[in-house]
């Protein structure tokens, strides 16, 4: 193909094979698709990333990406400050508003330790997560992690080195996904979501 | 999400969820990588669509797409000028090239002829390609077609247009995809391949 489209092309494909969920195939449908709409997606899409480049930044209070630093979840004043939602990455934080779950403010990690990655402490924002939690404001942190190993010892983690500060440490509850079927859980599920009831 | 992340993030994600193969979901993983990986992603992508947007362009021959006009193979001595291949879409004139099928040079129509999208002959270039097939030097025009109804379609119609030119209208085989299994191929697929046998 480099042959045929020339190397500017196959340099796009390239990088857009990089993208996650793009493959090589994809990304030369994407390569296509965007030399064909040009107008309509190549240009508003190149100065998208252009204003991106300019303007995104990582909050330097909870490591949200926004245009601001501090992040707009970190200045508006309706969040509670008492309450610090602790998530591995921006995704998971994307998530949680999305469902609307929470009225707290966040704490990125960055990742989740992960020692046959190389993934230690050092990697993660954990000791500024620390220091916020001393802060007198602050009376709970809710470890919003994933429910895998890594996800879980991280928790484990954290829990041990917030023990000095005068916080409530909580967990998201395991249980049965709304829409999901028994039949098709693990025993694990089944039984966190058992003996985690709730009063219909 | 655009409440915690800015309308400038917000409109990389919609924009991105346009190129084929990603979703709604993959394109905010896809703009969370690119803001995570400014500099050996993004930065290098926004530049390759730039020269792209600067250097790619149609070639007016084939209807290829290249840096150039004449394209690549348009103007590559080795490629053989007797005969024309016809595809739909530079994607297949990709596929071609990474199998290289042919020493031909291409024509690409653009599309199939499908009524039912309202695709008629006037939103192909089958009038550059009966043009193209009149010049003395070609001999064979190939359809490298879609096995499709809307592919056989636009093969039927082209042959039928091509009646006055002095050039031998061929297609591409039909039979048994390499590595394939018997088992699995439709009943038209194995009669084909059966009527279409070749010495061994």
């Amino acid at each position: 193909m480099g042959a045929v489209a020339g190397p500017e092309i196959e340099r796009l494909v390239q990088l857009l094979a990089r993208l996650p969920g793009l493959g090589p195939r994809s990304a030369r449908r994407a390569a296509l698709h965007l030399i064909k709409k040009r107008e309509a997606l190549m240009i508003p899409l190149s100065s998208a990333m252009q204003v991106a480049l300019e303007k995104v930044q990582v909050c330097k209070t909870c490591g949200n990406i926004d245009t601001q630093s501090p992040c707009t979840v970190c200045t508006d004043p309706r969040r509670d400050p008492s309450i610090i939602v602790v998530v591995a990455d921006v995704a998971d934080l994307w998530a949680l508003e999305r469902a609307n779950a929470t009225q707290g403010r966040y704490h990125v990690l960055g990742a989740t330790l992960s020692p046959l990655d190389g993934v230690g402490p050092q990697d993660l924002t954990i000791e500024a997560l620390v220091a916020r939690a001393h802060e007198a404001q602050v009376h709970e942190v809710i470890l919003a992690l994933n429910a895998t190993v890594d996800g879980q010892t991280t928790a484990h983690y954290i829990t041990d080195l917030l023990q000095d500060a005068n916080v409530k440490v909580t967990r998201l509850a395991h249980g049965v996904p709304v829409g999901g079927e028994l039949d098709y859980l693990d025993e694990g599920t089944l039984s966190a979501a058992m003996r985690q009831r709730t009063l219909f």
